[in-house]
């Protein structure tokens, strides 16, 4: 039986373990991958970021003196981007002493070059890329609907304005929300519900793609601070903690924490090893 | 911040985050298990297993010279045994070399002396104590009502047999089930329901007290065995995976796999540290 070395991190509850590989010569299959996120036969957690020298990444046709940022879903299936990963991975890269803290840190991603930085407080600031902000669609909830906000992050979000705390803690996010004309997603969306606690100031709950309700999604993050406009900066509150967003430039920037928590080596399964 | 050596095991499903602490200078709260167990912000487990010299533990005044299980819950509260734990916690203790795989190894819990070995196969055997059947119970759930045997394996259970495993998956084990006449189990009961697949074979769902639908629970499978009767030796396949019972003697012996997936270190979050 082989093994490999890991790292455990999450950015608000989002968690990911973390795999380096800087020659890319790492057999990364869907199996080995549901095995590491298997939350009670392997490691757990919502995906894996692989750490890659952007060179060694045939894929990537931009600078290759970089890392490369493989990000992969839990059910093994390949993934283009995730702010919360992204913090994450910048986090693992930095305290690995693989990149300067002190510096801003291009990261290559299958959605593109992406930006991050280190924050004085601790946090973690990256770029998101630019947000499109689209039409007004109506989603619909059970026996609920809303108008909402057609918004493009690279990956497709409708955002819906609840008007309180209480309608917004009542959401049953158990089955997934329906938007129409479902012409506008014609490969489905992720559903954000905000409330505004004050200018700049949203709570949030998001249904995921794919996925159902999770505790917190970069992307969604923006859309929601985008769709809700009237400041550039905006604080946004998720089931698993609290995140920023800083609209002022070209592409938006999402900032908050990055944790690493665990080190370790897991053996791989006779049947994967 | 301060940090913990660990080790990641289950057996079928049921997993453990494993401490080796041989002379009990661990100062380990509530607060320290709730943050291991978290799945996404600590490292994540169904409970914690901390291995600690008996001649160190105040509370155990049986031999001094064998391992005591200190076994937490999730929630951070203090349990007295687990039959999937104990097989975890063996292996742990052979792949540490702390105990001689050859030989019989002696187990302090809160539950009193256990046993445990290993066999050719790889499975883990240990011992769960006198089994003792109780009265003819009722067990509601929703709208539906199946005549259930008590069976007290330490702990309190109720086992209900159902005619197929079409009744069985159909199951909504969301809720609670419910005893009659509630007197029978004054502190509550796990509530195992059994289909036969032939002589010395059944499938089982279980709803644990205070935690809801698990995929496994040692004292559960040894309780539906001992209920199902007609056989001393009987396999029990539950989600995680598939258990054996030998009911041959005077006290119960459950057989099944343990795995060791992974070792690391875990950084203590600042307020714990």
């Amino acid at each position: 039986m082989s093994s490999i070395s890991f790292a455990k991190g999450h950015g608000t509850r989002n968690d990911f373990v973390l795999l380096l590989d800087p020659s890319g010569e790492l057999e990364l299959s869907a199996a080995h991958v549901r095995f590491l996120c298997d939350r009670r036969a392997g490691v757990g957690a919502d995906g894996i970021l692989r750490a890659v020298r952007a060179e060694a990444v045939p894929e990537w046709d931009g600078p290759g003196d970089q890392w490369f940022m493989d990000y992969r879903n839990a059910d093994g299936s390949i993934a283009e981007m995730c702010g919360n990963g992204l913090r994450v991975f910048l986090r693992y890269l930095a305290e690995q002493g693989l990149v300067d803290s002190a510096e801003r840190v291009p990261v290559a991603t299958r959605a593109g070059a992406r930006t991050g930085w280190f924050l004085p407080d601790g946090r973690v600031a990256v770029t998101m890329g630019r947000v499109q902000l689209g039409e007004q669609v109506e989603v619909r909830l059970g026996e609920h609907s809303w108008p909402a906000r057609a918004v493009s992050v690279g990956n497709p979000h409708a955002v819906s304005a609840l008007r309180s705390d209480e309608s917004l803690s009542e959401l049953d996010l158990q089955s997934a929300p329906i938007a129409a004309p479902a012409e506008v997603f014609p490969a489905g969306a992720n559903f954000e519900f905000v409330v505004s606690s004050g200018p700049g100031e949203i709570s949030m709950r998001v249904h995921e793609r794919g996925v159902g309700e999770t505790a917190s999604c970069g992307t969604g993050v923006v859309a929601a601070a985008a769709a809700a406009g009237g400041s550039e900066h905006c604080r946004v509150r998720v089931r698993g903690g609290e995140l920023e967003v800083d609209l002022s430039g070209d592409e938006a920037v999402l900032i908050g924490p990055a944790v690493i928590v665990a080190h370790g080596v897991v053996d791989w399964p006779d049947e994967l090893g």
